[in-house]
């Protein structure tokens, strides 16, 4: 892959819409943008400068780079799609964190994955440097070539295998789908009670600024840590008309004090 | 109360280090700062620029209001100690998000609760006027007054009674020790897989950031919303040595499905 390689994106969803611009903008030319939706395709197309296809037989041929930007369901049968109508030597990387490299393996002899540790909306400005890249090549030559041009993109660019990437986006389930669900909760439970889901807003916002200074061990506190056994039987009185959240109650409070309590 | 009026803050600890210093600030006259740790009561009376003082009988008996800032198990003890040194007319409120306002009910005619909603802590630098003030007094006669200086300290104050509040604790539990604890859990995965901690950061951030543009609900994703049980599975594989993050995992992801899931 040259240095600044031609680029062919497959997909014009939230991950390709983010990544599309920084890799027009530092990465190479992006040549092509590819959905089965013509209006998505368009769009991104028109925002980067470069011609949209729904068809995947109509695209470049011979670009450098393929990056398959779809949902991890769709990799395989796009892949195999994709192989009738590329160069043998070009490089495809998928972008899914859950998808071992190897479904790729049956198409192209170069291929590997290219994750962004973030979560994207087409509606938020985004500070695309700031986005980690989780890279792996199956082609050892590939590699530095990906990195070289990751590392223009963003600050922090990390080599992921495909078991530390199904651990890293198992974490991030934790980071980003549980903790957004806790939110829902509070705001819930503020909202039954008559007070604006906005009261919490200064107390979330503080929870997650002291982790620039602590690890979230030495930040936790609450009843659970502490074994304030009054305190958590009036909260668990408080959840009765609720068994799913009571349970949950119970669960991260015996979590935390088996983690985290004072032995 | 008067508008300016003398106050007593006893208690010394993280909540007294940042409320005194905007009592003192923006709320009337800090007169004295009461510990048993002579070296708190020192350093915050020191801040302040008033006395301190370690014993309850040698505080002044005639300031216009108590603040009880001490650990919810002390409450009612320091109460009933305070009742024998001061003027029957004082209003004497605690800060316990977790404790009904009557435990000061036998000992003061004048109470209430004056709790500020947010996590504090010494050594971090805090903007106090956007802390949410939840109030409530016994005597509605002392509400206008206590409102008025509250109203001078931060930006957003509510009437919140009993019942209320016990509610809005329980919903900064779920908002800040429990998110605090998947913070723990994300980052003791990645770091069980050799990658840094840090990688998680920038998800976290925008996590938290979209919920000002998104309700929780809205800005759900993830494989339990949207009932992906190959993910899911993989995913519960991986936790295959950590039980008690296991039984989490799925207690989540059900309470997802059941109020966010598409039904």
């Amino acid at each position: 892959m040259p240095d600044q390689p031609h680029i062919v994106l497959i997909g014009a969803g939230n991950v390709a819409w983010h990544l599309g611009q920084q890799l027009q903008a530092e990465g190479g030319d992006v040549v092509c943008v590819y959905s089965r939706s013509a209006g998505s395709a368009t769009a991104l197309a028109k925002l980067l400068d470069c011609p949209a296809s729904t068809e995947l037989s109509e695209i470049p041929a011979t670009a450098d780079w393929y990056l398959l930007l779809v949902p991890d369901s769709k990799i395989g049968g796009v892949a195999e799609k994709l192989q009738a109508h590329i160069s043998p030597n070009a490089l495809v990387m998928h972008s899914s964190g859950a998808t071992p490299a190897n479904v790729l393996a049956p198409y192209f002899m170069h291929h590997g994955v290219f994750y962004p540790l973030q979560t994207f909306s087409k509606e938020r400005v985004l500070d695309f440097n700031e986005v980690p890249l989780c890279l792996y090549t199956a082609q050892e030559g590939d590699y530095q070539r990906v990195e070289s041009v990751a590392k223009r993109l963003v600050k922090n660019v990390y080599r992921v295998g495909d078991e530390q990437r199904a651990q890293l986006h198992l974490a991030a389930v934790f980071v980003n789908n549980f903790t957004n669900y806790l939110q829902y909760i509070g705001q819930a439970i503020s909202q039954e009670n008559q007070l604006p889901g906005a009261l919490l807003q200064p107390l979330l916002k503080e929870t997650i600024a002291k982790l620039d200074d602590l690890t979230p061990a030495e930040a936790q506190t609450g009843p659970a840590i502490r074994n304030d056994i009054p305190t958590m039987e009036r909260h668990l009185a408080l959840l009765k008309d609720h068994p799913q959240w009571t349970l949950l109650y119970k669960q991260l409070s015996m979590g935390i004090a088996e983690d985290l309590g004072k032995k």
